[in-house]
């Protein structure tokens, strides 16, 4: 089942709701902090008279670094023997119908990393990769946007990645996917820069989600970025960097494409 | 004014207070998301029948890394030319009567680290340094707990610093206070570990507070850590990291004690 969230102009009013071909069948209640019944309100809309917003608010973003050995290769770092936890600020969210901004204090060398996004669905500590799958409600496309230059100089990753816009998250969440088989490519003007799969990870959703909650609690939907393919701009020779006016997409097999568009600030 | 957030048990109720000598006036809103006018309810309580709760529940807790220029030599980095900005997981936060646990991933190296802590009031992008002050609440004291195996091991600092209960933050926010001129004292057992004034910041409150505004939206009730001073459990020859019974207490003039006791997982 793919689960947006929408808002609709008319009623001034923010809902989620069931995504079926072009249609959206409100639910009842918020997946997240409701009772995940998915019971449906008998509303329904076009998709073409909502606006697709994130479709989770989290409490923390939480992203794993270096999880495919090639783009650790490019990046010409070591791939890690444990997963590689940083944050992005939550305030970096934006939905599958707004612009990544290039900031005016870094707007060189604005990257894009296409990475399968997780939503955790119930407090999750100290679980094992077997119980995993219980504690999670879906899956959903993330464009991990990273200022390279903010990046290389603070060695923390923190800021580079969390410039507002920096995380446009969509279109919506599936709740039926196999993670580990998952086709990931980016393009950028529909040129391919990145495509991979899933199974390349060298850590599988699983053992991050296991990891993760042996070093925290992941709270109600926390979303949790698994790390991007090789082809990031910086990897090329020329300036691939996002420009204004470039259009980026993340698709994702099973899920859908996540498509912002790129302005100046 | 003190403001204090509390629980009632009698009333399973969490509000907001002021708190003058041990008594809190309970007031009619939220001062974060309220009107800020501070207004009283009319009810009022002994300090001793509440339990004091973190006085403010961030969407992010943005810190900066080595702001006092005798920690950043004690710990052998370099002086930041610019803030250093890093991030603690939402769910790491706990109040002045709790507990800090040792936790089991990683129990041997639990350091602290005493802070001004800088509460949000409202929305803040591209402010000034001299527009700083209308967007902040108040301050209050913090405890940067901080796993120093994982930080050296992950070279990103995020985890270190995002198990539970690693973001002790109280008793209470003060907003009447000149951020420039504050001591600050952590004890361990009353042993003085930790003592300076915010004076020796590299970076004042003002000037962090616009260079994050330049870098990402500030959200209300957002968290800003603005460095601990010499004098971590890191710097000494012998072993004074926390260890469980340990009583940590973490002192600024003009706003109090916070102290958290260490326990084992």
């Amino acid at each position: 089942m793919k689960i947006a969230r929408f808002y609709l102009d008319d009623i001034n009013n923010i809902s989620y709701g069931k995504l079926v071909n072009n249609r959206i069948y409100e639910l009842q209640n918020d997946p997240i902090i409701g009772d995940k019944s998915y019971e449906l309100s008998g509303e329904k809309f076009s998709s073409s008279e909502v606006k697709f917003l994130p479709p989770v608010t989290p409490p923390n973003i939480i992203a794993i670094g270096l999880n495919y050995s090639d783009h650790a290769e490019e990046a010409g770092l070591e791939i890690p023997d444990q997963p590689l936890i940083f944050a992005k600020a939550t305030s970096s969210i934006i939905g599958p119908q707004d612009d990544i901004i290039l900031p005016k204090k870094a707007p060189n060398q604005v990257d894009y990393e296409a990475e399968l996004g997780v939503v955790v669905s119930k407090e999750c500590k100290n679980v094992s990769p077997e119980e995993v799958d219980e504690y999670i409600l879906g899956y959903t496309c993330v464009n991990d946007v990273t200022a390279r230059d903010c990046q290389q100089r603070d060695g923390q990753w923190v800021r580079a990645k969390s410039f507002d816009t920096f995380c446009p998250v969509g279109p919506i969440i599936e709740n039926e996917l196999d993670p580990d088989n998952c086709n990931i490519v980016c393009r950028v003007n529909n040129e391919i820069r990145q495509k991979s799969n899933t199974a390349n990870m060298i850590f599988s959703v699983e053992e991050i989600i296991s990891y993760l909650s042996h070093n925290m609690t992941l709270l109600p939907g926390t979303l949790i970025l698994t790390g991007t393919p090789a082809g990031v701009g910086l990897s090329y020779d020329t300036d691939k960097y996002l420009k204004a006016e470039d259009e980026v997409k993340v698709e994702i097999s099973g899920i859908g494409v996540l498509e912002n568009q790129v302005k100046k600030c």
